[in-house]
């Protein structure tokens, strides 16, 4: 068997429940592998669209995780200024093989200090956002940078966990988990990022989003302001 | 607001989680549908990559669905033999405006007696007893008959759940959310069919299914003897 692997997915209340289920799937595919859903309590929580969530182990109970991986969402906003929440990021992040994020996932990592001076990548609406926590913002799917790979938003995900289940696995592990989810993807529209939707949907998104945007805007700059 | 829309999925022992999350995200993201994990009971169950999901209602609890929605995994094996689940599946099925699954989710339906005549699509390993059940296999991410939809396999779900979006709520909505899910794929590998996977992926993974697949034929064979 492949060496065992235990791999750390941070859940929260509002989180965005497929930026966690679609790594899950593809990492709990990865022989030998563990996943695990880490909070503050084992109490069942609900995501950002109403999904009831349980982890498994509390930040207490986390023993050292091979990867460690911070899915994003609404709920962010809550995590980038609880000091909890960091310290368990750090500590686990000093002893990781990797450190990981999905779509604005990252905003805590930077907001953990994880970032600084490295490449990342975000959900498109928060993108440019993380510059001011000290990263260097990459417009991809999938960005590298040392141990710290992030992914674009929520479905980039999936992108970003085979990357990695290629790194941790080999190519053809990887190759094996994408037949098995049949992933070859064909969208019924072309509207999957800001360069190809239609205008009109472009600024209804960004309108339904608008008061997201200046509450994460202004907690960045807190955040940034503390960081110094 | 548009009309309210009630979406239910069958959530069960074993569901392959990601078979049901992505679309969950979908429909969710519908302004003014409510979406639904419906089973016997409201206990806690684990799919089969080890995710804990928590069902919204029971069956004696689910009103009359507007869409109705059955995901696969190995746990449809155990479904499509059980008479109180296809008993409520028929139920729904006689009421809903669309009656759909995602991956082996479609052999549940074909058990229920609910697409006999009707084209539809499942998980690659498993196209084949599509028609003993009485469906028409047809090879597509997304098939409609009539107000049957089915998806592919597991990631089939998201392209499958646009397209029941932009019938539901229009295709500006349904690109909205492809948008906010930052739908732009990009695999990192090309193995997501078994057409595209290199040869040794492709028997990798057969390999590791032979077991279930030999389940699934004689549980297949059996339900078609039943059905006459």
């Amino acid at each position: 068997m492949p060496q065992p692997l235990l791999i750390g997915l941070l859940v929260f209340p509002n989180v965005q429940q497929l930026d966690l289920t679609g790594p899950f799937e593809v990492f709990a595919s990865i022989p030998n592998a563990t996943v695990r859903l880490v909070w503050k309590t084992r109490d069942t929580l609900t995501s950002s669209t109403g999904l009831r969530l349980t982890p498994d182990l509390t930040f207490a109970e986390c023993p050292q995780l091979d990867v460690l991986c911070v899915p994003g969402g609404a709920g962010v906003n809550a995590l980038a200024e609880d000091a909890e929440t960091l310290d368990f990021l750090r500590r686990q992040a000093a002893g990781a093989r990797y450190v990981t994020s999905v779509c604005t996932g990252a905003l805590v990592l930077g907001a953990a200090g994880l970032l600084a001076g490295k490449r990342a990548s975000t959900h498109w609406a928060s993108h440019d956002l993380l510059g001011t926590l000290g990263a260097v913002p990459v417009h991809a799917r999938v960005v590298r940078d040392g141990n710290v790979l992030s992914g674009g938003g929520v479905t980039a995900g999936i992108d970003f966990a085979l990357t990695l289940a290629a790194e941790l696995a080999g190519q053809a592990e990887a190759e094996a988990i994408q037949l098995q989810l049949e992933y070859a993807p064909e969208p019924p529209f072309a509207a999957g990022s800001p360069e190809t939707a239609p205008p009109s949907v472009l600024e209804r998104v960004r309108t339904r989003g608008a008061a997201m945007r200046r509450e994460r805007e202004a907690l960045v700059a807190r955040v940034a302001a503390r960081m110094g």
